[in-house]
């Protein structure tokens, strides 16, 4: 029976992941029994996860729901936006929808992985429309710092709720298309239900600078720097300001070469696929520059984020097969650290400064913009689109409160801002809107080939581990006679030099054995060893030991074998 | 036989910290038999420094020359100019010379510790000059994030060497001093042969703004919110700040409460000593705050880094016994994240976020000016002092070379700039000045109650652990037959959670297994075992099976006994 108009159903939003923290993106949008996913990407570690490579949303929600899924929309292809794709796609396997770009970016990734069933990737342009059951999504052009991004409308019977991506407003773009106030104004005019609006500079006044602006800087710099080969370091999948590069080079009679796995991936990419134009005979290959002076050549590389074995690493550190840097050289990062990353990309201008290698970022001229709207854009998105309802999203905390402040500011009643959190099911209906109970949710961490194998035990105990290190106590035990047949034994990795330190070694030997001897002859021949309390003995007893010796802590692993 | 005019002897001047590092400030200054120490301070470890608390430098050179030791002179009191001095006085005890708050500062610290024999401290004005051998130290005031912190100026018979210590030029400072201008110039007329100028901000740009300005923004906070209770952190050390919080609580009618141990412990000392007054009645102890309305209090609080443990973080956390924020509550922080600190800052300000108390901060509100002096205040300390030489200090290596730049912009010839290193020497005689050789230097660190007993191998051993954890592998053999009597047993931390992993521990388990009969029967009953090589063989097989199956790599300890 088809809904009469005064009988509409129910829209649910709900974020799986990129609230509350950085990257992994992930928002569910259903409109009764229809649902769609808004992008799948992954985030990086935080410092209390040792040795854990990536973390991506806890996908048991639409793994419950498959039968509904209708499909994945991705606004851009960052990788906090597309990385987790690749895992979603070993369970559910719905129909992916993005603009070109992003669609081949996400093609590379895909083919580094094994996959149960060929993936269905649909490519389409900004302004056109994906009707998927009573869902219609709408892309519609917006400005950051990766070409080909979109905001999507998604329509329902119910209202339209319009989830932002990320965005900022370019007025003087490189690939000459601001992002498209008009649409978002006809959709304001029309009446848009719910604002799902970025977050990540919230916090921050004013307008975000154009992309152009890094142009005119570097302009500057290849003024100032005639002499010297100029090396650029930015992040790869910023198809215009590797053109605005090559542009720059160009315009100065240099040859640009690329270097850096994902630079040279994107780069081709877009090129293929037309997102840049390069004029001829300016790129050369990176093997080919001894052939050219180095007043004649640009090179642009990964490593903008200090990332070890990246090629601006490589080079720093004199590892790179065919660059090997100088005092001829001047070294740009056209980026910003993201944060948590502060202290790598630190090490390494403080590696080329050391070796009296000119080093520009940031810090002194302005060769990097954000690619997230300020203020005052969030604002002007508000202002255009005059939703009923707001959701910050893509953020930390601090992020979401901020733009909760913008929303105040612009007038919509905090009974109307709706601050959510992963997993939160947010309702509405002709009645309104309101939270409305849970889903699964979480993070799931990957480390090496296993994706959630590793939880909080494990991690603390990795953490445990990296303050004091680790004391093992080993014996061997006649079961019979209660008697120490070997050792015990200490081995320590990572506590102190044990040869510095062999008297305090030695005593804690003795404490263990004094404990031992009392927890064996304490058990008793009859009843039996009780290993356990005679290993919570020593662990007590030596943990007791060392921390009036040491002040600290190690992990201590008592194993006692009987014979 | 007196020195002639002619025969003028050679100045020393070797940096044993503070340099290519933030940080553990230690600069030695020699002419001929006499020796000073400019500042003592320690650093805080990288996060590849798992588990140790401090770094301090190495201070063998110092105790080698014991006998030349004439003193430490103290710019400010700073940790990372007076940090390590308890550690120093372990083994040395010279005369220490410094203004009075760093004086009374570094007794407040020198409590907490045992020492070999009572500490020799002078208090010196700015102005005064102290003798000591063929050296006179002047102290000469200048501003900085710290009251009462000064720039020595290190005369000697063949020439004046300036250490700026940590500087701004403050127009409008609050305690009413500008840093002395005059004198510098004066020197400057009468020849500065040697310039040690600090680098921390030499890549920014114009000047540093005045502490006033954060007055101003407070101003406008506490305007902007009559009817909150406000808690500020800012850096205990700041009396500056705290002073400017005082009194503007005290024009808003505000009384004031102070909390944590740090703030307690130096606005008690500053007020003692004179570098604070709090009008009459304002200052409640934070036991009675529960008598005064949310909007009549002011609280100033540690925590600025977001330290955990800190008052502030304890408020945060629902820990603090005599606070408990809530929505009626804004927190200010007056402050900037020190590099390495923006994770931890960051996770109270979501936390606090999260929660719905509002967070002001720098980045969208003036609230925290750098104490160090930018581009155009360096320049200006090179025009007043014109010195023959130039030496970059307190700096990673980018500042060092960016204050490079600046020296040559002032028409310093590059022959007369030099960038030193730990325990690198530079001499001056009368010829001219050159590195000559190497002392010993370098860093020791500091973990619970051990000093200089974590190193390289100890912290590589950390980190391995921290990334993929560790697996123990135990067994007991009969000597004689060769038979294994118990185990291989299994152990293992941080790496996956075994209750879910049984089937790939019996697996790695069996691994162990075949691994060691092969040894024990290859090794042969009359020859003995081969303890070492079995051991080996397990680490191997045991490494490539985990590998194969999990792509981690985790620390690997085999124990074999034998009975």
């Amino acid at each position: 029976m088809p809904k009469t108009k005064k009988d509409k159903g129910k829209i649910r939003i709900i974020p799986l992941g990129g609230l509350q923290e950085i990257g992994k993106n992930l928002t569910v949008i259903e409109y009764e029994n229809d649902m769609i996913a808004v992008d799948c990407g992954f985030g990086f570690p935080d410092e209390d996860m040792p040795g854990v490579d990536l973390v991506i949303p806890d996908i048991t929600y639409l793994e419950q729901n498959v039968h509904r899924l209708r499909g994945i929309f991705l606004t851009h292809g960052h990788e906090d936006h597309i990385g987790a794709i690749p895992y979603v796609l070993r369970t559910v396997s719905p129909p992916i929808y993005a603009t070109k770009l992003t669609i081949g970016i996400l093609k590379n990734k895909l083919e580094e992985y094994v996959l149960p069933q060929a993936p269905q990737l649909n490519v389409v342009r900004a302004g056109e429309t994906v009707r998927v059951g009573e869902i219609a999504v709408e892309f519609i052009h917006v400005n950051h710092s990766i070409a080909d991004a979109c905001c999507l409308a998604v329509h329902t019977p119910l209202g339209t709720v319009l989830h932002t991506g990320d965005f900022k407003l370019d007025l003087t773009p490189i690939d000459g298309e601001m992002m498209d106030l008009t649409r978002l104004g006809e959709l304001g005019k029309k009446g848009v239900l719910m604002l799902l609006c970025e977050s990540t500079n919230a916090e921050r006044p004013g307008f975000t600078p154009s992309e152009k602006k890094v142009g005119q800087s570097l302009e500057y710099i290849f003024n100032s720097n005639p002499q010297k080969r100029i090396v650029i370091a930015t992040f790869s999948s910023n198809v215009h300001r590797v053109q605005t590069i090559i542009n720059v080079s160009a315009r100065h009679g240099r040859k640009v070469a690329i270097t850096g796995r994902s630079m040279l991936n994107i780069v081709g990419a877009a090129i293929e696929l037309g997102y840049m134009k390069v004029p001829k005979d300016v790129l050369v290959d990176i093997s080919d520059i001894k052939r050219y002076k180095p007043e004649q050549l640009t090179l642009i590389t990964t490593g903008s984020q200090g990332e070890p074995m990246s090629a601006l690493y490589r080079m720093a550190y004199a590892d790179h097969t065919q660059v090997s840097l100088g005092r001829g050289d001047l070294v740009v990062l056209s980026s910003s650290a993201i944060p948590g990353n502060e202290k790598l990309v630190g090490r390494i201008i403080n590696k080329l400064s050391g070796d009296g290698i000119e080093v520009l970022h940031d810090t002194s001229i302005e060769v990097h913009v954000s690619g997230h709207a300020c203020q005052e854009e969030l604002k002007l998105m508000q202002a255009l689109t005059r939703p009923r309802y707001f959701m910050p999203i893509h953020g930390e905390c601090r992020h979401l409160a901020a733009n909760r402040e913008l929303a105040l500011e612009m007038g919509i009643p905090d009974r109307n801002i709706f601050v959510s959190e992963i997993g939160k099911v947010l309702e509405i209906d002709e009645r309104g809107a309101r939270f409305a109970g849970t889903v699964p949710a979480g993070q799931v961490l990957v480390d090496g080939y296993g994706v959630g194998d590793v939880g909080s035990v494990v991690l603390r105990d990795r953490r445990h581990l990296s303050q004091d290190g680790l004391i093992v106590v080993v014996a061997t035990v006649d079961e019979d006679s209660g008697l120490l047949l070997s050792g015990p034994d200490i081995v320590s990795r990572g506590f102190v030099y044990v040869r510095e330190n062999e008297a305090l070694m030695e005593e804690a030997r003795k404490t263990v054995q004094r404990s031992l001897s009392r927890s064996l002859s304490a058990s008793g021949r009859r009843r039996g060893i009780d290993y356990t309390q005679a290993k919570t003995q020593v662990r007590d007893d030596l943990f007791e030991f060392l921390f009036a010796k040491t002040g600290r802590k190690p992990m201590i692993l008592p194993v006692i074998m009987g014979v």
